[in-house]
Parts: structure tokens; C-alpha cells; sequence
């Protein structure tokens, strides 16, 4: 392994800095999204990739904090069947790293002309989706360079908790420990606990899988993610019910299971018992996160953020970063710039705008 | 391979008839279904594993066809979260092939407690789905002995079909193709043309990855499934847009990619697009369904249905059916009773009715 850091590496060290700096900026627009949102009864999501991974975040925040319905749009359902949907009671909230993503772009126009009330989330408070937007939630990430989306990632998910927390009732609760996110961070890059022997057992897996549930379930979804694009490696990100109906029966001797929790909340308990199911069928399993209970029954432990549930997926992605990176070193790869991909990705090259458009 | 049918295969023979027989009966409840949507914006959708698969045709056919906001709803939000949410301007829509599954009950009993009308789709008029429903549409597979789900989940197609035509401006327009269905599906069954070819594909690939679009995505995961749990094969199933997202890094040399598409549609010249871009990127590409265009451009091409895009998924599993029964087969494995599998499971076997019931 190099001892030169990698861009990713570079980027990641950034994080405490910018999820303080984009919370700063965002926590005082929340009347605004308030207000937006008066009269509206429930949320679209419209997002691709990465960016999908921090709107999952979003949606079980919105439901389960702020007891507002919230679901994931089918971007297609715009860009291609351009579908007549009455969202006169909906608020449809865009995410795009570069906020040009033709298709997520289209998608917001296309809300509009249908009735919604649009937030865009973007990295670029001049990009179409942010000028497109009644509202622009812009994360202050600065520049990406690493293909690997990091930085970025994480401050969507600050933007998707000053959402949540902005149409909650009790909408500062969560204030305290949203403040206590850079420091989380700060304290995982630091002391990567866990990190080399998550690392060892994913280098030898025959296959993996990454499971979480509730709030951690788009943490599970991006870890799946940046493990498959960063290093290369066919995994699939599962939610817990969908691995026990079906997929479950390829989890054998050779296997390596990544579970991703938060240290309390409802889905503690499953996600523990979901270890030991699967470890009983061979695999071996690595925690992210979680609390003691779940560290002593997986055969290796990445340390999570000490924070609640409803805000520890704004840090629990960053002990995913580690190990990622650390693997595609290990692996002989750049993490910089994974084999087959570019950061210029459109989901339709031929349509929408006439080039291809970053995304994260 | 042995020249007795499996349970599983003469289970698919009987789709046509089963097809025909749920057809006939739901088809005379729409004009029920519609009233009970009266007043109603929108459509949740409660389902897990192959269910969820034919929710998520629901879904798209709602919404491009019908001009409702439908989403998937996330169980877990009702089941452990307990969350409190307004769903009084909701038809809530769930899918079990036992009506029996502890958390899809549940998840019923939470949405009408929150203000929701609810539809229960099961294969069992006395269910606790049916019973406790609002309007019960109860599919008339018969009993499915195999693990692997066919006839109840094409039965549960020709439900979503009944719901969304019900809840359509123009809801005849779709009747005469859906009375295609039947026929359509005994054709496919009887020339299994390009299965053979597909199977072989499928055998020797060191990877396979599925992908579909629009109204034929839930076939493309409903597919993943099946070659997952009926032939043990780890093999994911991707939104086109999100294969694009990242993923298509691991497609290489050595991969099979399963392209599932309609003959007509928005979506048939990008899956034409998709099928070229795989193969440049090494893969062996097999298409099931599509136009002659899409059977031109990937190497093995199985034969989908005569039929439109809106009703095609009704019948597109089936091609796919003909290969998973036939791959497992080839591999050694008993498609009856895929090894690691039961047709007794539940998402959360420690909460819910005491027993683990069934679910499709």
C-alpha cells in the first residue's frame, strides 16, 4: 500500500469540517422548508445512485420522525411515460450532487408543471436544480475530485436531516445531537476501530452481502454501493426482510456479511439476531456499528458513531469509508478512479441535455 | 435431468388456466375498487419478496397508466417504528400470497387504524388479509406446493392488472389485451423458444446481473430472485438507471446480463442501448421479451409475449420461470425445494403471530 493518502482519503478527512459548515448553513432555513411544506401532506424523493442512498435516510426520517408519508420517486415515470400525477399535495425534494443530473433535473421541472412545491439538494447553488427549485438546499461538500462520493454523500445527509427535522413537531430534539455529528465523524477517521480486520475478512469473501434495516437501511445500500464501484466487487446491499425471503439461501461458508446498525432503537435487537442466523449458515459476519450486544456476536466489529439512531447515519457511512478504501488499496485498485467508471454519469446518455453531467 | 416434471413446472402449466380463472373473477370487483378509492390521492402498496415484485408493476402501471401517486410502503415503519401518519387519503394495497404473513397483516391492521382504505390481495379468501381488509381480491391459484412462487405470483400480476385498470380513466381500453394474457402465456409455455440457449448462457457465467425498466422492472427483479433462490446463484437485479449508477463496474467478461423488456413502449429503445453498452463491456447478454430489435442485439434471446407493455409483465415471468426451472435443473438442484429455502418464512420470526407462516 502507498503511503501517499488518496484523493478519497483527502476528501474523507474533510468531513467533520464540511458536515459543520453545510449544518451551519442549513439549520436556519428550516422555517423556510416549513413553511414550502404548509399544506402539503406528503414527500417525493427524486434521486439516482449515492444520492438515492442519502433520500432513503431522508423518507424513514420523514416517516418515522416526522410522521409525514414519504416515498422514493420513479424518475422514469417523468422522463419517459410523462405521467400526469396531481402532487398539488406533495413536496418533492431533488437531490443531484451537481444538481445537473438531466433526468433528476427533468424530474423536478416535471413536479412542478404537476402541482409540487420542489426543494432541490445539490452541492452547487447554481446549478438548474438548485435556480430550478422553490427552494435550494445547497451542501457546502467544495469540489469532489475522487470518483467515490464521500464528502458529498455525507452532507446530503445533513441536508436530509435539516428536512427531517424542519417538519417534525418537535423539530429541535434532534438539535443536540445533530451537533454532535463532526465530532462523531472526527472520532471515526481517527481510530478506524475494526477497520484492518473488516478489511482482512472482506479481501477473502467468496461473495458478500450488506444488510441493515429502518434508518441504517440506506447506510447498508451505500456501503453496498461504494464496496461494488470502489472495489470492484459484485455485492448487494439487501434490506433485512428482503435477505430473509430468498436471497438468504446463497449465504453460505465463505460468505461475508456486513451488517450496518445504530447503537439503539428498534432495529438493535433484529439486526443482533440477524447476525447469528447468519453466521450460523457460515458466513462471516462484520458489524458496522451497533452496540456491545451486537459487537460480541459478529466476527468482526467496525466501531460505529456513538449517536442516536435518528442522526447515526450521518456518521455510521464514514466507519463504511473506511473500510472501502482501505480495501481497494488492498485490492491493487485506485479508489480515485475505479476501473469502468467516470464521476460523469447520466442515467440516459442520448436524451435530456446534451451532455453527460456529473453525479454523485 | 430427469424426464419428471418437477412440482415447480407443472405448476407453471397450470398459469394459463389459474390466469384465466383470476382474471374472470376479479375482473366483475372493479367497479368495488373504485369506489373505495373514491376521495382517495393515492395508492400504497404492502408486500415483501416475490409480492413486493408484483407491487412494484402495480406501482408503475398506477402511475402511468391510472395517473395515481402509488410507492411501496416500508413495513417496518408500521411494525416497528409505530409511526403515526395521516393515511386518510390512501388506498392501501397489500399483497401476500398465504394473506398470512405476520408483518403484511399488521402493516394492514396500522394503515387502517391511520385512516386508510385497504385491499387485501391473498390466494386465500379466508386469510387474515382477505377477512380483515376493506375489499379482499383473492387470486385463485390453488395451492402452490413448490417453493419457488409462479402461478400465485402471475395470479397476483392479474390482480395488479384489475386494480390498476379499475382506478383508469380509460378502464376498458386494457380489456381485450388482458384477455390475451392466458393464451400469451400457454404459447410461451409451449415453444419455450430461446430457454434452451439461456440456460447455457446462465451456466457457465461467473456472474449474472438482471435489469428491466419501467413497467417490466418488477420482472427484472422478480427474475433476479428466482435465479437467486431457485438455482442458489447470486444475482442481482438493477433498476437500468441504477446499473448505470455505479454498478456496471463489475460487468466483465464472464458476466451474463439479463435484459427483461416489452415489445413496445418508452422503454424499448433504451434497453436496446443498454444491451449494446454490456456487451462492449465483455458481458454475454440475454434478452427475454422485446422486439426484434432487442433480440438482434444480444447474443441469446428468449421469446416474450404478443402483447403491449401495459399487461406484458403479466406474462414475461413466465420465459423467465421456463429458464430458472430449467438452469436449476441443469445444475443439479431441486427447484421443489432449493436448498436453505422453505415456503415458511416471516420477516421478524420472533415478533407477530407465534408461527412462521407462509409467504410466496
Amino acid at each position: 500500500m502507498s503511503s501517499t493518502p488518496t484523493v478519497m482519503a483527502r476528501e474523507m478527512a474533510e468531513q467533520p469540517a464540511v458536515a459543520a459548515r453545510t449544518l451551519e448553513a442549513l439549520l436556519p432555513l428550516r422555517a423556510d422548508v416549513a413553511r414550502l411544506a404548509q399544506g402539503r401532506r406528503r414527500v417525493l424523493l427524486v434521486a439516482r445512485g449515492t444520492s438515492d442512498n442519502a433520500a432513503v435516510y431522508a423518507r424513514y426520517l420523514l416517516e418515522t420522525h416526522a410522521g409525514i408519508a414519504a416515498s422514493l420517486a420513479a424518475p422514469s415515470v417523468a422522463t419517459h411515460y410523462a405521467a400526469r400525477l396531481d402532487l398539488s399535495d406533495t413536496l418533492v425534494v431533488s437531490v443531484s450532487q451537481s444538481g445537473e443530473t438531466a433526468e433528476i433535473v427533468q424530474t423536478q421541472e416535471w413536479a412542478s408543471a404537476n402541482g409540487a412545491a420542489t426543494i432541490g439538494v445539490s452541492n452547487d447553488a447554481t446549478s438548474a436544480l438548485a435556480t430550478g427549485a422553490d427552494l435550494a438546499l445547497t451542501t457546502l461538500a467544495g469540489p469532489e475530485v475522487a470518483v467515490p462520493a464521500t464528502k458529498s454523500h455525507v452532507t446530503q445527509l445533513v441536508a436530509m436531516a435539516v428536512l427531517g427535522t424542519a417538519l417534525s413537531p418537535d423539530v429541535e430534539s434532534l438539535d443536540a445531537d445533530l451537533e454532535r455529528v463532526p465530532g462523531a465523524i472526527a472520532a471515526l477517521l481517527d481510530q478506524r476501530a475494526g477497520v484492518d480486520a473488516a478489511v482482512e475478512v472482506l479481501e477473502e469473501a467468496s461473495a458478500t452481502v450488506v444488510s441493515g434495516r429502518g434508518l441504517l437501511m440506506g447506510t447498508a445500500l451505500e456501503t453496498a454501493l461504494k464496496l461494488e464501484e470502489t472495489c470492484g466487487r459484485p455485492v448487494r446491499g439487501y434490506s433485512y426482510a428482503d435477505l430473509r425471503h430468498g436471497p438468504i439461501a446463497v449465504v453460505e461458508p465463505g460468505v461475508a456479511a456486513v451488517l450496518v446498525a445504530a447503537q439503539d432503537g428498534p432495529m438493535r435487537e433484529p439486526v443482533v439476531e440477524l447476525a447469528g442466523d447468519l453466521a450460523r449458515r457460515g458466513a462471516t459476519t462484520v458489524g458496522i456499528g451497533g452496540d456491545a450486544e451486537l459487537a460480541r456476536t459478529v466476527d468482526v466489529h467496525v466501531a460505529g458513531p456513538d449517536l442516536p439512531e435518528a442522526v447515526a447515519p450521518l456518521a455510521t457511512i464514514v466507519a463504511s469509508q473506511l473500510v472501502v478504501e482501505q480495501l481497494a488499496r488492498r485490492l491493487g485498485r485506485d479508489p480515485d478512479q475505479p476501473e469502468g467508471l467516470a464521476k460523469v454519469t447520466s442515467t440516459d446518455p442520448t436524451r435530456g441535455t446534451e451532455e453527460p453531467v456529473e453525479e454523485a
